[in-house]
């Protein structure tokens, strides 16, 4: 195969028009895929479902301080469940507040408390403010940049690098004071895969923003999600580094159990410092009782530590991995040679970045919608939607069996090849017309 | 024993000194009760206990259409789930979405998402204006109140009355575009355990509020909380009564499973007319991906419907009845001969509510705080916590054991006796001084 660049206008005319007899073939095979969200599948399910037999009799439902978990009260969440998400989030326990099943809610409640009241160090809420920005390193998470735009801020975005944020942007960016937060998944990032260096993790905890509530969004969702256990990436802890600079209370820590146990049934958490915690309680006790922590009971009693968790990842990282392999065996047989995509091999989380030629984004993922595969929809890494150079597809390969995952790579290796090769060939076409 | 306010000032001062020297017997007894809060007991809690025995293997987790609980999904809860809050609520199951745990929590999203972008009718978030107020029908639940406390809303406290609130004053209030809502627990009321009247729900029903957006918060959370099964109160339906107004729109319903199965781990639910859920899911889908539906499940599958609730509900009240009567007995024999209180019997819910003579709640509870048993803070049944005549005192005698509430009640009624003893006293005596 010749790099697409490369060919003649002939030879892409030719390129084309094979595409598309085997993009018509696909079609006909009637396709419903999806390789759109990061879902667990349903053997990855099935790993934690001893946890269920866990909790049987009266005694076992009383917290290691005697409390009975089945009644009101403990706000900030059961000790054990505290110590074990404190353990994820690289935190001591009483820097953690165990809530409900969902961390997107926990965050979603965090920026509301900001909106409202604001946080120590803040001139109070910022709904009293003009204009509220928050940075969005793109490409990203779209749920984080919906949550922010759902209470009306500005979105910045910021460009992601192969370790990061591009900081020195940062860095300028919060000298801002309408410039509240910003939105991180500092491992094995959603959708780049990558972890954020030393380098970077230590310039955001030194970072001086104007705003004197600013707080970094530290989504550590991926933080126990090697796909190859042992080799996985190392984040540099942020909450030490902030401490070292003298401002533990710049963060919150975000995380939850639904890639461990169960999706949108497990355990989230939010961490930070002490003034962090004592603000986070008073207002969180407005609006309930506490988390479920009958469920926090239960994993805590199932997982006991990290080392349950990394055992259990184990597990689950041996399910992950042919997936992964699919897609990127795929994109390495049928993309490398053609020169119009890039993509990195994530050691953990849950996705697959792919780099097409600028501007065939949206037409590769039409292209897979119309022969049954279902991607995530291209901008919606961005914020407002918004890829600029429209290039940037998330692969999420975790949710469909193996052998439909390889199906669905080689129908959107396909889609990228015709939706990049007609493009080129339009391209050659005009510059032929136009004798340039 | 005499009506206090017919004793002379010498048989006063009698009384009180008979009354504190049984306190002081009373205080050396080193009480450790706790009247305050609606929970339930541990007995109560075993009830349901053999719900975690029902989801075992991997086809248990399916919902009725399939759908595998345990993964990212389903927004408005599981049809079983809806359709089971539905019969609680009154409502056809797509006019609920089921939340999580807390049906604080959503009331508290639903007034968020009324600041943030206002309800359907109105015209957009509340948060643009100068003045956003709520009506408080007092004595009521103070965490409803915290709620819209904690958003800076004006507090416009209501009188309660035997059938409901003060509907005339509501009806005037509502005319004010400022008003957005009203509070209202409407079964069983917190903590009056009075159930609104038909005419009461009617004329709610038929409210013209100039606020195009302005809803009633309906918490229903004792809709099921007979203390006589089969002789409970009946609340009309709110939502029919809308319907044939023509205002569907106008109320939100709420209630939850945390005085059914288990305190903080059950399923909470909100109700509304088919323009309202969709305003409900479409802003509650920017904060989360769904609800636990495990414990959705779970719930569903062991209640299965209304009778299987209301079974279980006799169960529950066979256990509340001898601490409802404990209270009862106690204020009977000790108080009414005193002419210094006044109470109802309510038939179902978990509060009975005791009104001393004014000015007499503070000192009532400081006293009964002062030997050992804790009661629900005076005055906290009020906007801003704030009683105008210091006279209401909201008794919770549903987690104690039986006879530690007979224990409380009987040092309760001491403390009311002494301080509207000591109140009365200090009156007659500087009317003999002053002669007048």
């Amino acid at each position: 195969m010749t790099a697409y660049q490369k060919m003649t206008p002939a030879q892409l005319a030719q390129e084309v028009q094979v595409l598309r007899e085997q993009y018509e073939v696909y079609k006909n095979k009637g396709l419903k895929l999806d390789l759109s969200r990061g879902k667990p599948d349903g053997d990855q399910l099935d790993l934690a479902m001893p946890m269920f037999g866990i909790l049987k009799d009266q005694q076992d439902f009383l917290d290691e301080t005697g409390f009975d978990c089945r009644n009101y009260g403990v706000l900030e969440g059961i000790p054990e469940a505290r110590r074990l998400m404190g353990e994820i989030l690289e935190l001591e326990p009483d820097e953690v507040i165990v809530g409900g099943s969902s961390s997107l809610n926990l965050m979603h409640d965090c920026v509301g408390i900001g909106f409202l009241h604001g946080f120590p160090g803040g001139k109070g809420g910022w709904r009293k403010e003009e204009t509220v920005k928050f940075l969005c390193p793109s490409p990203g998470y779209d749920r984080h940049f919906a949550v922010t735009e759902h209470f009306g801020f500005e979105l910045i975005a910021v460009p992601m690098q192969s370790d990061g944020p591009d900081m020195d942007v940062v860095e300028e960016l919060v000298k801002d004071a309408a410039v509240k937060g910003i939105w991180c998944v500092p491992k094995y990032q959603n959708p780049m895969g990558i972890t954020f260096s030393d380098e970077v993790v230590r310039r955001m905890a030194n970072l001086s923003p104007a705003a004197g509530d600013f707080r970094i969004f530290w989504d550590n969702a991926y933080a126990v999600h090697d796909l190859e256990p042992g080799k996985g990436d190392k984040l540099l802890n942020l909450m030490a580094e902030l401490k070292k600079a003298g401002k533990p209370d710049m963060a919150l820590f975000f995380t939850s159990t639904s890639k461990i146990s169960f999706a949108g049934a497990g355990i989230a958490a939010v961490g930070g410092s002490a003034a962090n915690i004592a603000w986070l309680k008073k207002h969180f006790g407005l609006q309930m009782i506490s988390g479920d922590k009958i469920n926090q009971l239960r994993h805590a009693r199932y997982f006991k530590n990290m080392d349950g968790i990394l055992s259990h990842m184990e597990k689950q990282a041996a399910l992950l991995r042919p997936k992964f392999d699919a897609v990127l065996d795929a994109l390495e047989r049928e993309l490398a040679p053609t020169g119009v995509a890039s993509w990195t091999r994530p050691r953990g989380g849950y996705f697959i970045p792919l780099d097409v030629m600028d501007g065939c984004a949206k037409r590769t993922v039409a292209l897979c919608k119309e022969a049954g595969v279902v991607m995530t929809g291209a901008g919606a890494t961005f914020p407002y939607g918004n890829d600029p150079k429209d290039r940037n597809i998330r692969i999420a390969p975790t949710f469909a069996q193996t052998k439909d995952v390889e199906m669905a790579a080689s129908l959107l290796c396909l889609c990228v090849r015709l939706a990049c090769g007609e493009k080129l060939l339009q391209e050659a076409q005009l510059t032929e017309k136009t004798g340039a």
